[in-house]
């Protein structure tokens, strides 16, 4: 399709309908960010860089701080859930449709603040990045965060993830392990000359159902951690005593705990099994102690809460940006076929980052 | 392929050689068929009768009593082991290939007698029927109990798959059922929003671990019962709360308990979950205090056995026709790639069925 002409300075409830009527699933966002970037480009005072789908605008005023708001231009497959549709439910104003909440919505309120605010107190770093629904390969911030490290260099960075419109600060980090038990093949007609591998998975479902999650404050936020069996698999056949079963295990952990810290911690829990990792993310610790992250607090207003799911604020704390998480809409319907935005949602990040940016 | 000619009178261990070199996979048993029904025909003492790709060959000498030899053409689809090998192991004379044990050799047996006993004291339904190993809507056997039950009329029956070359008798039930555990699907990063499906099959398999296996006597016959899982699945996906968990249970039990019976067992066993039978089949009594068996015991010698697996007599045991198992081989030894059977048994079978056809 021909990329729409977007008006950044139309409604951004009209503009959030045009972002979501241009279909963008991940490894297809080139009309949407054709579209991002002319647009951008009409703009006098930002300097548009472009790598691959993802587009970097910044501001060059020399200020004493940078900031980067960022967010993701694509969304997971259609599920009958387009075109947009605007409408009132119990008296809320909303925007539904593939993308609204995660994170269209918060890509819309950014650009139509990138294209306002030509003097910001703060310079920023505007990014629309690709293919952040998929694997980590294809994602275009962990691609600059290793090549182009420089687009990324600031004092702090906002990500307008879906956070209903208040401040959720770092993130946890997540592992996927594999438990397994293993035991003897035989015919069950004769289960006796056997050893059954799924009979012994009993007892890592005990210590999962027994295990208490830590609860961990930080900065004043409490960080709920969790460990859970999220597959479970094994058998060979109807007739066959089974002789491997694996439990797949889900791990979230506080940020002030590394992965490798987490990963011995589930080798105590699982003493005994095989454990193998399957993948194993950092998470990012809130970093509400820092002048630039308080100033944005103190400006969007209230209270802070701790962001439970691994986002990609976890890149910008790799890189030793401290970072946030700060958009519209509930993070609950991220992934649902009825996902929408409060299009009050809307208005309430962009006035709280248009008073952050302009003190 | 073109059917071999087959000649019944030559040494077992050759003509299992040729019948293991017929490739005869469920589904695809014409070619060995034809084999077997041009053999039969060039006899003059056998009333040949051919359904699909099951041959039934009789006697028809007026004898006071009639006895079914059965056995099943077909095989588990190849495992590189074909074509068949005569090879000397530890002082033992086998023979190696597909089917030599799950049950080729009792078929050359079955085949040598037929045509070799023109005068048996017993009139004889030689039976030799398709897709045994496959699901049971297309077991030939199956088909003639409910079409032809006529061509199943007999005092006694002997199913000639491996069994050491001991009499084993009658056979266990089996069921299989689903017993499953209910949760509440979220996000897993708010684990705490959800309930964890899997967590809660740990109950399950903890009953299945302490459960402790009946052991039954009937007609002196020891019956050892089992009750595993034999599969599990679960899971929705790596960062969600699974909402359900499904455990597949196998039971094994004595023929003196009936599948309804067993069902109930299960349902007093896995109080609280939902079960769903899959299916379920009665199993068979041995039923050796009948003359007609015990006169066969007698002939062939040795201390009969209980058969633990399910075989095709319980279809026989539910037309009223007590019958046994009695065949050449190493029944652990089906469908395992280095099946083989040794020479000795095909000797030891074939002398002890024409002791009792000739007594």
């Amino acid at each position: 399709m021909t990329p729409p002409s977007l008006d950044l300075t139309s409604d951004a409830a009209d503009l959030l309908q045009v972002l979501i009527d241009v279909p963008s699933e991940s490894r297809d966002e080139a009309v949407i960010a054709d579209a991002v970037e002319a647009a951008l480009r009409t703009t006098t005072h930002l300097d548009v860089v472009r790598d691959g789908h993802t587009i970097v605008a910044r501001t060059q005023l020399g200020r004493s701080e940078r900031v980067v708001i960022g967010g993701h231009l694509d969304t997971v497959p259609e599920n009958a859930n387009l075109p947009s549709r605007r409408v009132s439910v119990d008296g809320e104003d909303r925007i539904y449709g593939l993308g609204a909440c995660d994170m269209k919505g918060g890509v819309a309120v950014s650009l139509r603040l990138a294209a306002a605010l030509t003097q910001p107190t703060r310079d920023v770093t505007w990014i629309y990045y690709e293919a952040e629904e998929i694997d980590s390969e294809f994602n275009g911030l962990r691609r600059l965060a290793d090549e182009r490290p420089d687009l990324l260099a600031a004092d702090f960075a906002v990500l307008m993830e879906p956070s209903n419109a208040v401040v959720e600060a770092g993130c946890q980090g997540t592992m996927r392990v594999e438990v397994s038990t293993h035991g003897v093949r035989s015919h069950s007609a004769r289960s006796w000359m056997g050893d059954n591998a799924i009979h012994k998975a009993g007892e890592v479902l005990r210590r999962l159902s027994s295990y208490e999650p830590r609860q961990v404050e930080i900065d004043g936020l409490v960080y709920r951690e969790g460990l859970n069996a999220v597959g479970i698999r094994g058998g060979v056949a109807g007739n066959v005593i089974p002789d491997e079963c694996v439990v797949a295990v889900n791990y979230r952990f506080a940020p002030t705990r590394s992965a490798v810290e987490g990963e011995a911690h589930l080798r105590e829990v699982f003493d005994g099994y095989d454990v193998v990792v399957i993948d194993a993310v950092d998470g990012a610790l809130p970093g509400l102690s820092h002048p630039a992250a308080q100033a944005f607090v103190d400006a969007v207003g209230g209270a802070p809460s701790p962001k439970f799911g691994w986002t990609d604020v976890a890149r910008f704390s790799g890189l030793g940006v401290p970072a946030v998480n700060y958009g519209p809409g509930n993070p609950s319907l991220a992934h649902h076929r009825d996902e929408f935005v409060p299009v009050v949602d809307l208005a309430t990040v962009e006035a709280g980052l248009r008073s952050w940016l302009s003190a």
